[in-house]
């Protein structure tokens, strides 16, 4: 059936929404895509739902061609289940919660692992049954903090999860990589630039994990990739590639030198340089030890932790806390340093700390046989190659100083950049967290219970649809892949004689040749007409307009603009052409 | 892609499960279509996911074929929306309420009235804008006092809802009128046996409603149907054909008798008949009053209400409530009749309730004319020969007596008898009450605003899917109709030979012939294979199995129970045209 843009319930805006900030959240509202209901909460217009239709397929397909089977749970879950796995309260405010009439405690499903769990207990008993993936495309609810940019990042939204169950590890890694493979087929065919990362864990608990991020400027997540190779990572993920230790013999010794107003990594450097000790320092020849406590979840007692890093970097306290989690870690207050009056501000070395049993972690770079001007533990002092591993012996390495562009690449090839990116995707060995909270089992073959294992996965399908509009627009609209494009072609009619009719003429060709066709037959001015067209984002324009009368069409490619005349007689075949490319 | 049961997830169960009554719960659980989650809360499994996918795709073709436009409204609602027309009060605990992290109130959508509203309030302004009618296939949330019947009546469930939009009254009409024949359409192609019934407004606040009842004898909703034409009602509905008047000329005058303990209508119409007053009484010739009283929403006060029935008659309180609506109405206390002195229990007449200005109804049996035996607001007294028009004017007429089987039907044809059903659509005119509450007005060809007029529209998906199979199983399990089953052909390799490999060789032609099949692989005994089969109840079977080293396989429909012995290389002609009938 045609789409007639004279009876279609589209209006398009010339104004961005005030509350819209990112490109895709002004275009797919301008555009008459999606509505706002309330914050983070929206309506899908006609248009709006054929795309997320397409990309529902798109997925739906290739979960289907993994294997994976779909079905359908509620979106109204009983507080029981997420009580069991400890969910219900770890979500904190992010839950949506509610009481039915009874007074009985029920949430709005944030993700579905709970439930999945309890299904395929509920079904399967032996290992011949395993393994299994069963996936849904269903809405979610987040009660996010600040929902923003539109649909990239709402209250409501939709979802694929999908969750695998299988009898061993070796098992969940094919479950995983069919996944990795079905993700990477999936946004190939939805047109997106994405990287892979390794994530690291969050609330989901478990081992192995990738996040897919479409590139983006506008992206929430940081991440580093290499100029010289694929690697990319979240920035919590990335390891220093850590040195050989160096030999330890002849190396100077370590000299305690009065280094008056040198609390600043700065000063010190510059006092150094001035002190005439035959040498240059940089920062990167410090070593700063930063104070902060950590406390196990369930227990009250903070514990110190001194961080040492080269002077040249600061510690990164999300790959802080990526590093620690489950434990907490707070930066040390005035209390903290009065109750620990070895540690001097600004003079803090690895003696006072290996003395006093605080917990001393250093970063990778620090490796044996390194030399490092340090604090010497008494205000104005440092002391000078002092060496790791000889003068000092800290309790492990921890890799939480801050990455930087130029950095070398952990895969050896090629130096680190930062990029920005959204998450559209993210696969995940869950392992036996929710099967232990569940307890279930397997009948083995030999007769004996084995706790099963598993994984879920998830694409974000209302935020791909908008990760899309992010990659794929220029300063006149969106510019859709045909893949996930309301339509194939748009065909514009203009004018006072036949040219409308001339349109739908067409339209109708073209659709009885399997392309979907929007077709503007409104009465409306020219100009409105190209600038709606360009607006929507149809990838392939008809103009049928002043030329009609001399037998010429125009054919226009909305993402390279060109534009070729065509006589009216051979604008079908060139078209359907033109939509194979 | 071929379903094979040797890795589909699906198991069936031998028992029906403890909390079902009705055929379809007990066979969409037992054949592994759906599986419980909460109360009135269910999870859908492939198969089940299947046809709730085949039922949305009718409902979908049909809907676009009308002319109505899919969008997706999101279920998380503001209650300032409701608010707005009331319905955050009006639904009751029926509406499931929540509060987001910053206290915000929410509600999960029960229906969408208020949100289609104002999108196209935000969308169109102008007369030429409309007609438009939007639709959406959706999860629908309410907290039903009593869940029952599995999917049949839950408290998530999945349904379609439409809305028009319209600048006049004929538009509305016209819109409804395309509505109707579009649900005839679905339901015929959904296999369903359905009545028509006119039905009073419930809650929606409107004029003209029919409803769409699938025939069940497990239905909630009791109808009535004519023997002798279509007509069919809600009990509610039924209008009583109002006979002539009467001329009053030459009726014998009223008489009051002493009718000592008589105050049921058995022993007076037993004493009359023994009175030796020269004619037979019946229960029919007498008037019984039956004192209510009602309360206008909004007032404290209660006013009493009489009601005059033929004294064969009950009143039925539900199409009282029905005709009384939005009042309120309860039966009267003692405490009424120690503050009415004047009602005398068992002998309350006319002349007292007038006398008293009580509101006085009467049946429309109580034609003018008609002469009555009644109470004589005496204890132990009657009066014969009562005639309306005569001897008592009432206040007016109410049609609420019990009806009965036998009843004349009001179009004139047949007599009426009772059927239950279940609710599956429901078609109503909203008018103005939405446009008022939000003021959404088109700006008319003169210039002048014009407040648009609405219908609304639903259709209860996971519901028809009960309702298909409480009309279309056996006692062996589900049949369903092709057009919904979630397979054309269920193939079934039985034996320890080829007959597995060669069930899949068939069912792979007959996919290749566009044909959707369930092949059972499964290593399992034949006597399970055939009766999970009848169970799960896919309309057309092929068997594999001992046959096949003479080179015959088995045809089987299920609805029929025919078989046929079909040469195997003849079987998969055979079973495209089987599935073609």
């Amino acid at each position: 059936m045609l789409l007639r843009m004279s009876n279609l319930f589209l209006r398009t805006l010339r104004e961005d929404p005030a509350d819209a900030e990112v490109p895709s959240h002004k275009l797919l509202v301008r555009a008459g895509y999606v509505r706002r209901a309330a914050p983070g909460v929206y309506s899908w217009l006609p248009l709006g739902k054929l795309v997320l239709e397409n990309v529902s397929r798109v997925v739906r397909e290739e979960m289907n061609a993994m294997g994976g089977q779909e079905v359908l749970l509620p979106a109204l879950l009983p507080r029981e289940y997420y009580e069991a796995t400890g969910r219900w309260e770890e979500y904190g405010d992010t839950l949506f919660r509610l009481k039915d009439r009874k007074g009985a405690d029920y949430l709005l499903g944030p993700t579905h692992e709970e439930l999945f769990t309890l299904l395929v207990k509920g079904e399967y008993s032996s290992y011949k049954d395993f393994p299994v993936v069963l996936y849904q495309i269903q809405e979610k609810f987040r009660d996010e903090a600040r929902p923003r940019a539109g649909v990239l990042r709402g209250r409501e939204f939709h979802m694929k999860d999908s969750y695998s169950f299988d009898i061993d590890d070796e098992g969940l890694q094919e479950s995983y990589d069919k996944h990795r493979a079905a993700y990477i087929r999936i946004f190939d065919r939805l047109g997106l630039e994405y990287v892979i990362v390794s994530a690291t864990s969050g609330a989901m608990g478990g081992s192995a994990s990738e996040e897919f991020l479409a590139v983006a400027p506008t992206g929430e997540d940081t991440f580093v990739r290499s100029t010289g190779s694929d690697y990319a990572a979240n920035v919590e993920a990335v390891r220093v590639p850590v040195p050989e230790a160096l030999p330890l013999d002849g190396l100077p010794e370590a000299k305690v030198h009065h280094t008056p107003g040198t609390a600043t990594i700065q000063t010190l450097v510059d006092f150094l340089n001035d002190a005439g000790l035959g040498r240059d320092f940089s920062e990167a020849d410090t070593l700063k030890n930063v104070l902060v406590k950590t406390r196990v979840p369930g227990t009250k007692e903070w514990e110190l932790l001194a961080v040492g890093v080269p002077g040249d970097r600061e510690v990164d306290f999300k790959r802080l806390e990526a590093a620690l989690e489950p434990a907490e870690v707070e930066i040390l207050d005035e209390a903290d340093f009065a109750a620990n009056p070895f540690l001097v501000k600004g003079y803090i070395g690895p003696k006072a700390l290996i003395d006093n049993k605080v917990r001393y972690l250093v970063d990778p770079r620090v490796a044996t046989g390194t030399a490092w001007v340090t604090g010497a533990d008494k205000a104005d002092h440092h002391v000078v190659d002092l060496v790791a591993g000889r003068d000092f012996i800290p309790d492990g390495t921890i890799d939480v100083a801050d990455v930087r562009d130029g950095d070398p690449s952990p895969d050896g090839k090629g130096t680190l950049y930062t990029a920005r990116g959204i998450e559209i995707g993210h696969i995940f060995q869950l392992g036996r967290k929710y099967a232990d909270a569940f307890q279930v089992d397997a009948l083995g073959p030999d007769g004996k219970p084995k706790r099963i294992t598993m994984g879920s996965y998830g694409i974000g399908v209302s935020r791909a649809v908008a990760s899309i509009v992010e990659q794929s627009h220029d300063d006149k609209g969106i510019v859709w892949p045909r893949e996930v494009a309301p339509a194939d072609v748009h065909v514009v009619g203009t004018g006072k004689g036949d040219e409308v009719a001339e349109a739908l003429r067409i339209g109708q060709e073209l659709e009885a040749r399997g392309l979907r066709v929007l077709v503007d037959d409104r009465k409306a001015a020219p100009g409105v007409k190209f600038t709606d067209a360009e607006l929507v984002g149809i990838p392939t324009t008809v103009i049928v307009g002043r030329g009609l009368k001399d037998g010429v069409v125009e054919l226009r490619d909305r993402k390279s603009g060109e534009r070729s005349d065509v006589p009216v007689e051979e604008i079908v075949d060139r078209t359907v052409a033109a939509c194979a490319e």
